[in-house]
């Protein structure tokens, strides 16, 4: 660091851009003060003094000096002098990081009271009390924040004051309760810290300071920067500031407000405040406070003043801003402004209006909606004030969004069994398998008790736009007496329960739902993101009702379709292990042939509804081991019905069985070892095709490859397709525009793209596997180690959440160079999870993919990072 | 193809470096010709007539032409004409590629025989029987190879006669005899051909070649080539010779002899022959041949003329040659020569004779022996007199070479106990897992029913040297029972058995064993190889033992000691357990202390015999379950002993089970959540490294973290293991040289590998779990579809067996690249399997390694490949 190093800026001399110094607090301190807005003076200490101080456990060189410069300049413009008997100086001393953490880090106010100043402060104000009180605050804030005193022996002495009064608020003691509250409290401090509050204004100055400094790394903040991936900061810088007081009598108040409505968005000013208070006074939230309209009436100078300030603000920042003032007789202070939360209905909102009211330009809209965030909108919601009101159970994950409300079923057969009667059900399962899932499309929500966000419930829920709740670890489930149970509650069959899977949270009873409302700004806002993007947008959908909601959502096509999630259904599940048991090709073929008119019945309905936009389907991917029963009376009921033994049907389970069934046998190299399954798959495909097109709706099938990881692997099962397709446009005398594609998955696919892609017309990565094998975790065992792994920093986020940029990623971008330079028409995109996930959306358009496909749900999110992506790149 | 195309190359136009489009015995039939050799003339018809011929299904334009041009100058050098009636020119059609494939393809022999020239050729001979006897062969030979008519006709036909005349042999039918039999013949054609034989001379020409042509892709040639990895050949060539004959009396003879011994590679002329006798005769085995020494005794002068060719060919192509003479009337003819086969034993000496005897330089002299080959000398083998007596039970997989006689045992416990008293035993197990180690290694040899190369059994067998054969599929192994059954047979325990584990035959019975000798030639060329090689030789050793044996054959360090080896033994697994099952830390920490002293103990032992030499030791790389017991006899066990409920261990193992174990909590990721046994393990070794240095050992231990995916993974465990050999060093007051490095088997941990070099300083690719991960294979699952993707061409080979080097090898390349280029003194190597697979460490010399590393019996075959690698490179 260089010995020149201006460790403080007075307000004046930063501005708005110098965050990284100055936090964020600090750098809007100084921008309001440069544009005129009346803030009290004082000086903010940068973030990199911070990182002297947290390496170096002292203070660098000249801090000391320029501390002092700095107090004396301050002195100066309020004409006080801190420490001093006669006319003493109050300042506060605040923390503010670049990026905002709220409550995380500490605060001192009323710096500068001992003995002497509070005698000072009695005389100038002439207010006894509020002197008493303002040093029974500080020395209950010092005690606490710099000298570690426990918060509760402070507050004791409070209240025994109280009690010994007989009053029950803080207001009811007079300015000798407090002076003997203040001996009380520095006897508190004597006896808990084991040492003597300091008198002196420098010396509690300097304390404070180290404090705030020190604060950076408390389990606190350190868990808050963890949980919100704040990386790469200096530390927080310490803004020194005089104090105002807005509880100096009734020409004095105090709020925070918003320049617009932070909860749906309204362009009208918005905020609470109160007489005769300090800011905590509000927020603790002992008296209620006023609405801004009362401010209007009870000082209309101060709030036509705060109102132009609200709208310079605004108009300067161009942002909805959050913002806190404090009148102090009379006179108006800006404490602070910064860019306002808001709920997903807000943001979409203002985005839109700043646009219509010329504020912000088209580009900053699309920037300033989270698409996350949108999540909120395109699902049912529970009704807030009900939910405040409601029973919490247990919180779980919230694995897919949505609220559901319905009432308990233990098995996938009663939720069909009920569902088909038209009742609302909730499946509760231990964890769910492939088998359920007919149940869960019947059921209106799911709850696991085990698995995480991509557990099988999770991720056939999300991909349903189902709400579920998983991984609720504490749920025990019970199916043969049919209940579960949470600590001591009991949940039975019959009971409702109501679940927020956009929270985790699960109600006993029933609580009301709010509709989505998918037009009016949010339209607006989604035609907007249309312009901007370059990345299409597609959908992962396996039914022709997944595919409406998807296109409902804005998808350009589909990007996945499973073909084995059809498998499970009714009959044909019966006909899918009737093929995996048969002994030869024979008996195969025969299964197959029943299976092929039922797949052909779901292409046609996927293609109905999909219409010009282009479909891929996968062929067969998931071992068939997945596809046989467990459970003993499964496996009874199948013998039954297949006329095998039950020792011939478990000699076959145990055959299949793999010790690692991920790398095992799957994807194409079951296609390659019985090309009479993708043959089937192939001749269902174009004879839908063929079918749908005579109808005059000009079908575009792509037909996917899975698990390729050799070009010869995909040259094998492309011509069995293309014969196929031959065939079946001779036979119906229909030519079908179609293209053969294959997932990358495997990392050796990825590396040898270039001679994948003289084979392949497309390529979509499927990053889930991509993932599993690239960083070589098992999504389905990360769990052990995985959490501690981001909690340690080793990775920064769930890999299988966000695209692992620097690992799978570059296998992604190494594919997308390869690919693209041997064959410049490939068409790529992206089919895992990830395809929905804003960060890894973004990757994919810097790496020049053409498209994302993500669940229905999902597409307005991956629209809106699509747009985000490509507005940032400019 | 050029019009002007040279489809045909008299003998004198050729030469032996044309094998590509000549084939081998083409090329080296017209090097013969253009030395002076006395060879039959010919042509040779090229391999690309035969593509063309294979692609366009007839001949090339300009083809028809040059044969008949051809055909005439051989007319006109032999003064005879093809299909003259008077003076009948006799040819033989041979196939030959530019690879050997011996007998794969067809030859026609006596073709232009006749009802015409039949008669010219008795007049001209004057030898009726041998003219009948030629169109006899002719008819046959034809009959088959060209019109398809199966054997089994004429050889019955054949049997009619020699029955009808109630002879023996073919020679006791006369001229007359043999006349009616080709009247036979030609109806057995007409028969089961459909057609008549074409007694046009040119029209059986054509047909031949077409014939030969065809056999190029016959299903017994495919299959070959396929087995072979024989790839990128045009098609086979075609010879045209004129006819000479061994057959027409007591001056005429025929045999194969080789240029030095191909058993023992003893500089002496070494063949058979037969008196009047055709080539055919010599291999059919009905007249026992004669050695050369008879030759030189009965035809001294043509004997001489030979020796004379033998020598010249020799000096000529300096290789052992593989040569076929026909004597005719008293004139000796070379009718073949080329490369000798050999065993290993021959070709280690021969190249090192001809070193010596300054025929070859030292290079080549390294190039002449197949690595692979060199198992054969590393071993004990069976003696081959009595194998050829023994009664073969069943062949299994070539698992670990070398032989093993001893009587059978169905566990390991019994393996112990019989092994501590010195008996000789061997270990039969359905299959074999980690508990299982201790019997194996008191056992002589290991059989199993299940499991690959790669299975448990397989590479803990090579890794001890012992013999083992694997997967012998029909084996059925009933523990119980005590016995083991192949279809009707039954060993019983106790009963004697011996394993030859370099072909996987298992016998009956006590078979009498030959002990390898590796002084003399083996070690000249050992010699001769550690001159040439550039790339380091280690070895993968886990015991005092192994490194021993693999220091004796010449490693120079160990690549890779498991640590996880040396739980099994005795108490060590109970501590294991104990620590795998404790609750806390506390717990795991007490029974880590029990391993403690029992691992340095190890260390101790290695470092002791590997003295100087670097010694890389993994820390704790598999996951934990798989210490676990899996039976219900040893769970009791285990709660007995901890005092543990049996419940409680069930359901600790079932916490631990893992859906893909190779991807799940293992590898660095055990270290990392448990940081104590990463610690633990770094304290056995260096106070071990301490206490051997204080002996004066200069140790220099080398501590590798497995499974590392990203860079964080490694700089979290090297700190633990610095801050322990810090600890160490001051308390032993002893200063230790080391390094910290990591193994590369993630393929996250390739791309990434200029962020992770930067913290490690070697690399260790592990290419077992690199091929898993980056091919998404499990190697346990493969064999589901593995073998039918070798057979598919998918795989040119088992990618565990040799290095896909387009995949799994790209990321090693990628890895060296950017590994080095942050990191110039970055050491790297292998230890997966591949390290002693000759392409495998030619490949690894191409990509710049530092070093191999492999089980220790491997380690003479990596110092050969390596050598080979480094001469074929300059």
């Amino acid at each position: 660091m260089a010995k020149s190093e201006k460790w403080i800026y007075y307000f004046s001399e930063g501005n708005t851009k110098m965050r990284e110094i100055l936090g964020g607090k600090g750098a809007d301190l100084a921008e309001m003060t440069r544009i005129g807005v009346p803030v009290p003076p004082g000086f903010t200490i940068t973030t990199k003094a911070c990182a002297f101080f947290s390496a170096n456990k002292k203070w660098p060189k000249k801090l000391e000096g320029q501390l002092k410069a700095n107090i004396a300049r301050l002195e100066k413009d309020m004409n006080k002098k801190l420490g001093d008997a006669i006319n003493p100086l109050l300042v506060s001393v605040r923390s503010g990081a670049a990026v905002s953490m709220p409550g995380m880090m500490d605060t001192v106010l009323n710096l500068g009271m001992n003995d002497e100043t509070v005698l000072g402060q009695v005389r100038k104000t002439g207010n006894e009390r509020f002197a008493w009180d303002a040093y029974r605050r500080f020395l209950q804030m010092f005690g606490n924040v710099v000298m570690g005193v426990e918060h509760k022996y402070f507050e004791e002495a409070l209240e025994n004051a109280k009690h010994t009064k007989g009053v029950k608020y803080d207001t009811e003691l007079d300015a000798k309760d407090l002076q003997r509250i203040v001996a009380v409290y520095k006897d508190i401090i004597r006896k808990h810290a084991g040492k003597e509050f300091p008198q002196d204004a420098k010396e509690q100055l300097k304390l404070s300071i180290n404090a705030v400094f020190g604060s950076w790394n408390n389990q606190r903040a350190i868990t808050y920067r963890e949980l919100n991936h704040i990386k790469g900061l200096l530390g927080t810088a310490v803004n020194i500031q005089a104090m105002v007081f807005g509880n100096m009598g009734d020409d004095s108040g105090t709020g925070v407000c918003f320049s617009r409505n932070p909860s749906n968005g309204e362009n009208a000013f918005y905020g609470e405040w109160l007489f005769n208070a300090q800011g905590e006074d509000v927020v603790a939230g002992i008296r209620t406070p006023l609405p801004m309209s009362e401010l209007k009436k009870k000082m209309p100078k101060q709030y036509a003043e705060l109102n132009a300030i609200r709208l310079k603000l605004e108009k300067h920042f161009k942002d909805m801003q959050d913002m806190e003032f404090t009148i102090q007789q009379g006179k108006l202070y800006m404490l602070q402004t910064r860019r306002g939360k808001r709920t997903a209905h807000a943001a979409v909102r203002i985005a839109v209006d700043m646009v219509k009211e010329k504020l912000i330009d088209e580009k900053t809209a699309i920037l300033r909606v989270e698409p996350s965030q949108l999540d909120q909108l395109l699902h049912k919601t529970l009704d807030t004030v009900a939910k405040k009101k409601a029973r919490l159970l247990i919180t779980g994950l919230p694995a897919s969004p949505g609220a559901a409300v319905g009432t308990v079923v233990f098995n996938a057969e009663k939720a069909v069994e009920l569902g088909e009667k038209g009742e609302s059900v909730i499946l509760v399962r231990t964890e769910t398998s492939p088998e359920d899932i007919k149940g869960m499309n019947y059921a209106k929500g799911i709850l696991t008790a085990r698995g995480g966000m991509t557990s099988h419930a999770a991720v056939v829920a999300r991909g349903m736009g189902k709400c579920c709740v998983a991984g609720a670890g504490e749920v025990v489930v019970n199916e043969h007496e049919k209940k579960f149970c949470v600590k001591d509650a009991e949940v039975r069959e019959g009971d409702w329960i109501t679940l927020d899977g956009s929270t985790g949270e699960v109600f006993v009873g029933k609580i009301p739902t709010v509709e989505p409302a998918l037009s009016g700004d949010f339209a607006v806002l989604m035609k907007l993101a249309d312009k901007y993007r370059r990345l299409g947008v597609r959908t992962n959908a396996d039914t022709p009702r997944d595919s409406e909601v998807a296109v409902k959502f804005g998808a350009e096509g589909i990007g996945l379709c499973r073909t084995e999630h059809m498998f499970f259904e009714g009959d044909r599940i019966k006909a899918v292990r009737e093929m995996i048991l048969a002994d030869d090709l024979e008996g195969r073929k025969k299964a197959l042939a029943k299976l092929l008119p039922m797949q052909r019945s779901d292409f046609i309905g996927i293609f109905t509804v999909m219409k010009h936009r282009p479909v891929i389907i996968r062929t067969l991917d998931p071992p068939l081991h997945e596809f046989l029963p467990k459970e003993e009376k499964d496996v009874e009921e199948l013998a039954h019905e297949t006329g095998m033994s039950v020792e011939r049907i478990r000699q076959k389970t145990e055959e299949l069985h793999e010790f690692n069934p991920m790398l095992g046998h799957r994807g194409c190299r079951l296609g390659i070892i019985f090309p009479e399954i993708t043959e089937m798959q192939a001749r269902a495909i174009f004879e839908a095709a063929a079918e749908v097109k005579k109808k005059g709706i000009p079908v575009k099938p792509e037909v996917m490859i899975p698990l390729v990881g050799i070009v010869k692997e995909l040259e094998l099962q492309k011509e069995i397709v293309e014969k196929v397709a031959a065939e079946v446009m001779k036979e119906k005398k229909v030519k079908i525009d179609y293209m053969i594609g294959t997932m990358i998955e495997v990392p050796r696919a990825a590396i040898t793209a270039d001679e994948i892609a003289k084979t392949a017309e497309f390529f979509s990565f499927g990053t889930n596997d991509l993932t599993q094998m690239g960083l070589g975790l098992s999504r389905d065992d990360a769990g052990k180690f995985l959490p501690a792994y981001v909690k340690l920093g080793i990775y920064n986020k769930d890999p299988f959440q966000a695209i692992d940029q620097e690992g799978a990623g570059q296998l992604m971008k190494i594919c997308v160079e390869k690919g693209r330079r041997v064959n410049k028409k490939l068409k790529i995109g992206i089919c895992g999870e990830h395809g929905g996930e804003p960060s890894s959306v973004e990757f994919c358009h810097r790496i020049g993919l053409d498209y994302v496909s993500c669940s229905p749900y999902r597409v307005p999110i991956a629209r809106l990072a699509a747009a985000q992506a490509a507005v940032k790149e400019k």
